[in-house]
């Protein structure tokens, strides 16, 4: 993937650089987006014939973790970007393929509802058909990239009755949506994160995304699968770059009266060893997730169903250890690593949540129907 | 003990209104201080002859517990007087004590060396005698209430070269101490937590705190038991107060399409059970060390370095309870959750760390000299 | 308490003795039920007007937990057979009850049914009238000293409809009591755990305990209480025994090319200073429970519910770091370790299991109706 | 791999029908390896040209785990065999190298001595030279296939002084080998395991394999990739094992008073979803492990280092939740559940134990020597 080059180079004279600006000022990374975009890589997933680049999951994956080893808000804009970019390939207008495709068309999930929370096939809000449009009621609690995204794949109960959702493509600045909050919490601060409210907002019939009540399929069989590798490749990021931090901490920082590093005590060294085999675990069980949906494998949901929460655990895990081996000077924002810390706790709570992911495998091993 | 009546009120008036934007502006608490010393609350611990209440740890402990419930920050600060005082009361100066008893006087001790780290007791500083005076230099890596305090307990290497170490009363406003760095770290944002260094700061010899060389004993047979159990006395108002907000945000947040609570799901029920238990162990622990040391139980020291650890760590555990069960709503600012997260991670690695204290631990069940 | 220095004696002479034996050969150990039978041990809670030694529950932990150190087994039967006689003292009748003062008879709790499992309040059997007998169907799934009682405290549906449960004291060899099955489990396999069942079995109304519907009352009223405090004490007396092993094995495992010994390894210290923490808390949350309940604080049922829960899950983490620390040794019948390791397990699952006191206590802190 | 289909078979109609005898017993799976022996199984990784099966780590590692959802015990004898294979394939002579292949000859390790224990390299015996001769002075704290093994491949110190430690093939029926002590542990119990000492054997220098004072390159270089991939496949078949029973448990036991299947329970998912996860991962770990090894990557030793901790690891708290799941019914022997629950615990333990190899890991990612 030559682009992949280019990558570096944004992440070395871009990204990085602004990392701890986006954390403190919880800055949305335009700049950074904007280079992403002139380079193609917005466009990772799009097909060639609008002028994508016509990669897959795995590449995606590596580009999503790359860039949250540096700034994790970020990653997440670009891991909604292409799973939005999933479905409006699949059925959305081609204008908008080829402007995603070119970079200049940046795009989100806005699907949990402030009714259903983390049960994100289910939405609350209300559509009704007004001629050729969609009248979209409807309130989600967290959207990723609100305000900034120049469009959004937006959920609905079916407008007329059959199936569990609808999906739509909403401009991002279509009237009746609602000005995005400041977010101001406690970590991917720059990714732009708000509840959205939509009121008697206006879609054409043209832009439903799909079959109408077909969205459940949609999510679960188009979506899910990229969401939770790609969120699963921000956790995995994240690892990465937190243990890098913290052993290079360890093993530079002299104790004066015993003339030696952290590094050489057992303790520090067991926490280590176990937060690298966590890290290096939950990347093996993405590589194979990608590769069990690549070769349709009968455990391919499974490992979709887990491989979101195994790296979210694990980066809990992993940035926690991080903290404790860097001590008191973890607790400073110089070191990265209480960046890190934070940004890693989205992942967890992120609908579909780690715990209801343990509910669906749960379910999935003990034979029961998972969506029951 | 009728002040903790005038407690409660300062805690209401004061204390918990300033709490977020003493987190948000890591802005130092003085009018909460400036309260608790015109009800005598800073006198706690000094005698009665000075003008003290003259009462103990398990009173201390009580009001530690309950400050930090509501403003961590503001109950560290309280925690590190307490502790100087305890030092000050055995061998300070007669005015000092007399300030300290009428309250206008905070102290806080400054131990931890660059050099030294998590070891406390080895400071790697120098001292120099000149004529009635000790010249002191040093780098102290985290002072709490840096240029806030009236005093600080400090540590030297002792002046005539026997023992392990020397304490000093040196003056807040004495030259040659640094000027204290705007602190701007994870948590305890409020407490002023700063880098301290002195550069022939002059102190009378009469401000020497016990005998010279003595100062290990006093740091771990007064201030030890002091610090430990008030410091798990932070953790353990932490843990109440994000139970508490946990607890109620479980039990009152309704799912709409499902009409029931987050507090109906058995999961979360859990975690929130093995989170309550953590809790009042540890709790039960601390007032199992207060009884231990009032009646000198053999078992005492090991009292004393379990409690801070365990109460540290379990802080961890149950604030990130707190965090997985409130799920995104534990991201905002507003709920609370997130700010007694990060406070609660301070204590674990506040010299001595959890994990030094593990050895020491360790070490004493095994038959080994702890301070080896 | 003077009959606790014959309790020293009978653990000496009898019990330690004879404990790798009760469990190699899963046998039931009545010479030790004999030995505490005659020095009065087994009428420790009886009333003294019948004879006994009128202690309460702080010196049934006691003398349950200084067995358990060196026999759970019999510990786990003299625990059970201090909670039916706290039934059995309430509402039972003079001659048994002078029995058991007198140390002539052993009771033992029949609850937990086939059906309803850990749920112990519920039992599934029936029961019918006839004439001045009740006749008792029904199916125990585990009755611990089963064949070997005298008395049995069973459990069935209200004899007259209204109520949950009814309690009666059924005779140890009483026609229609099936034949207990050998214990060939993983742990506590002295103390004769089998299940049970009742055809027809006769039994005189006045052998009814306590009133006909109000069975739930004394089991969560008066023997809840009683059970969860001395099953803790089990625990607890395994954690002190395992703990004294696993501390003298690596302290005196000396490591030939290195000259040292495990407990000079870091990482082992660590491992059993957790383990020392835990196994402290359990014992003062056990002593506090204590408390708790002579002083009926508000607290004192949410005691209850914790006290047995927190101490069977610390005792499964510190006998697994004890099987951890010893290493290879561990794995060999002669250091003992692998017997507490397996004993240990028994409390977490035995009914009330852990899970369902975190799901009672999980209800508790929500506000939710325990029991419902 | 057609024999694979002869493994099935072998496994239905001889391991698993024995396995719960061979655990009861402590009996040596014979009749298990003499058929694994005949179908060539023993010969699997031998090469071709003295008629072995030819195959690599990636086919032992299925055919370890395979046999280890059976019966662990022979799962371990065979790992160990195999292992062994790999030395004596290298440097062995060609007889034993034509009977391995047949199937008449297993092989195993005897390489943990009494005095360095877990630091597998250091051998602490002797051997001296007498003629063409060695003469093997030393005492082995476990070896697998005890007195069962047709051959040993022994470690002792260099016989000409330079290196770390030179390796024998030692005839299982030399004269000076001690009696195998009758294993009665924990877990494990049917592979033989105990301590052997060797009095003067008489060994011939030809039988000498590789260099002298070469052994800690063989056993790092070559046995170590071997030893941490089947052992770690142990773990996973044990994992595999335990949830296919214990979810089959949770699925199938009905509550009868609510009509309910353990299932149910969220909580009792959220376990099982856990549990699962950890296989999962581990597996995968191990399947990237021998990629690693195959493609020679520069991550290869690193993975060799975690795959056998994590993997044992994980199966600690897999079998740990099976128990917990299963509840008292995992108690006893007839679910399976209890067995595999002790014969994983041996992984963890056995030389380089999961703390040596976090030690070494620790080391290895802070960029010190790992065998320092």
């Amino acid at each position: 993937m030559p682009t992949i080059q280019s990558l570096e180079a944004i992440i070395r004279d871009v990204i990085a650089p602004a990392a701890q600006a986006t954390d403190r000022d919880a800055a949305f990374p335009h700049a950074a987006l904007r280079a992403l975009g002139e380079t193609g890589l917005l466009g990772l997933v799009s097909a060639t014939d609008v002028g994508g680049m016509g990669l897959g999951l795995a590449d995606a994956a590596q580009v999503v973790e790359r860039i949250a080893q540096a700034c994790p808000s970020t990653a997440m804009v670009v891991c909604m970007h292409y799973c939005a970019t999933t479905v409006i390939e699949q059925s959305g207008p081609e204008d908008v393929r080829r402007d995603i495709a070119a970079g200049r068309h940046l795009s989100t999930l806005a699907w949990s509802d402030s009714g259903s929370r983390s049960h994100f096939w289910a939405p609350t809000g209300a559509v009704r058909r007004e001629g050729d449009h969609g009248l979209i009621d409807g309130s989600k609690t967290m959207v990723t990239s609100a305000g900034a995204a120049d469009s959004y794949v937006w959920s609905t109960p079916p407008l007329d009755g059959n199936g569990v959702s609808t999906l739509w493509l909403v401009d991002g600045k279509a009237d009746g949506l609602s000005q995005p909050k400041p977010f101001d919490g406690l970590g991917l601060r720059g990714n732009s994160s708000s509840p959205l409210t939509a009121r008697d907002v206006r879609v054409p019939l043209s832009r439903m995304l799909g079959q109408d009540g077909g969205g459940f399929d949609t999510m679960t069989g188009a979506v899910l699968p990229v969401f939770a590798t790609l969120v699963a490749s921000c956790s995995i990021g994240m690892m990465e770059a937190v243990l890098t931090a913290a052993c290079t901490h360890v093993a530079g920082n002299r104790l004066e009266h015993l003339g030696s590093t952290l590094a050489d005590l057992p303790t520090i060294r067991a926490y280590l060893a176990r937060a690298r085999i966590q890290a290096d675990m939950a990347r093996v069980l993405r590589d194979d997730t990608v590769a069990a949906l690549a070769a349709q494998r009968a455990d391919a949901m499974l490992r979709v169903m887990q491989v979101k929460a195994a790296a979210a655990e694990a980066a809990l895990e992993v940035t926690d250890t991080a903290m404790r081996v860097c001590g008191g000077a973890a607790f400073r924002k110089d070191l990265g690593v209480e960046r890190y810390f934070r940004d890693a706790r989205a992942a967890s709570v992120m609908g579909p949540t780690s715990d209801v992911l343990f509910d669906f495998i749960g379910k999935a091993v003990c034979g029961m129907p998972v969506f029951g």
